[in-house]
């Protein structure tokens, strides 16, 4: 059996679904995370806005010993994807613990721009 | 009930607001908080200088599961902005917790630059 | 003696070797370590990935009171790389406490983007 | 009195000062303190290479309640400066606690690029 690593809540203040693309590469962003366990992760993903109630519950799985790179721009609830142009935050629930980094590729303008950020652990109480 | 998450003080040693902008997008900061909780959450930001006192408690609302990104360049104390050109460092202080990303994007030259980081947390006491 | 400093697991969730570069620089990541204690340590790296099973154990040493930029696409197991173009993270285990940065320089189109993160440090039972 | 924020002993994997600059801006990179007390905090930077002994003790003050943004090409010891083009690390070790955040500014293409991270702080024993 592998190890469970790292936690099982995170955040990420600062969420931006770029809306223009341009040159070789598409603007977006990736919610990257790694499952060091012999089993699988479900996630249950909320995305908080800054003028209406919060997106809950999407849900998604990481298989065990594996990563998962997920583009936000796949996410929805319904169908109703989150919205481009909006400035929005991200929390990440897993019923194992995970460990959870944050990428943007932005490529507005002609070249393109990276930032990245570990995602904000809660440490669970044990 | 939703549970508050994070820590009440974090603390920004590299703020800078860029004096130029060029192309499509102009260059600006921002402090970008998320409140998980059912009540609003009251901010107290503090601006410090290499060579000058302190701007102290700046007030800023956060309101209950919401988020907000923050353009340091609408923060002002009696209709005084933070200077631009000019480097500075940033505590936000919050009566309940929240969590607390930061992120600049540069236009000074024609293509745009980003980077972020996660504030630094000072854990309250238990 | 120099003592040892920081933790013994590290993970990086968000890795990628792009597959083109353009301009004068090469696009690259690396896994920068720095090995404050009077003795080496000896490090192993695992990479994990979306589709298919983890490659394991590929060995590294930080000589004592030294740094080192590994650049991953020097990682490889009997002559295999990791492949370019394809999400993975990585997990660094190392014998002594050491701390992990990682970077990655992306040089697709015409002018070049960092990002930066601290990797993700899994505390020792002390 | 003002409280002391942050910790004492802080690290940087990851140095690197661009040989070449280009455009408007000039290649840099920046350590940013924030000092949150009523005293002044003396620090002693030490820098570690791949491959020749480190440089030790380099002294700089960061004022009570201010903050300083270091450049790293102005650190030197007897007037000899840390070089150029070679990877290196740095830990920073403050007499009061402190807060580091370092970031890299590279032109070396037309246009910039931008990282930033914490760096990682060691806690200490209390």
């Amino acid at each position: 059996m592998h190890k469970q690593r790292g936690e099982k809540l995170w955040y990420i203040p600062d969420g931006y679904i770029p809306e223009l693309s341009s040159g070789n590469l598409t603007s977006h962003e990736s919610i990257c995370v790694v499952n060091t366990a012999s089993e699988d992760a479900l996630l249950k993903i909320t995305i908080f806005f800054e003028d209406r109630e919060p997106m809950e519950d999407i849900m998604v799985v990481v298989s065990a010993r594996r990563t998962k790179h997920i583009r936000t721009s796949s996410l929805h609830i319904e169908g109703v994807p989150i919205p481009v142009g909006v400035p929005y935050a991200i929390e990440v629930l897993s019923d194992i613990p995970i460990i959870v980094q944050y990428s943007r590729l932005d490529s507005t303008q002609a070249e393109n721009a990276l930032m990245s950020v570990m995602a904000y652990p809660i440490k669970s109480e044990r």
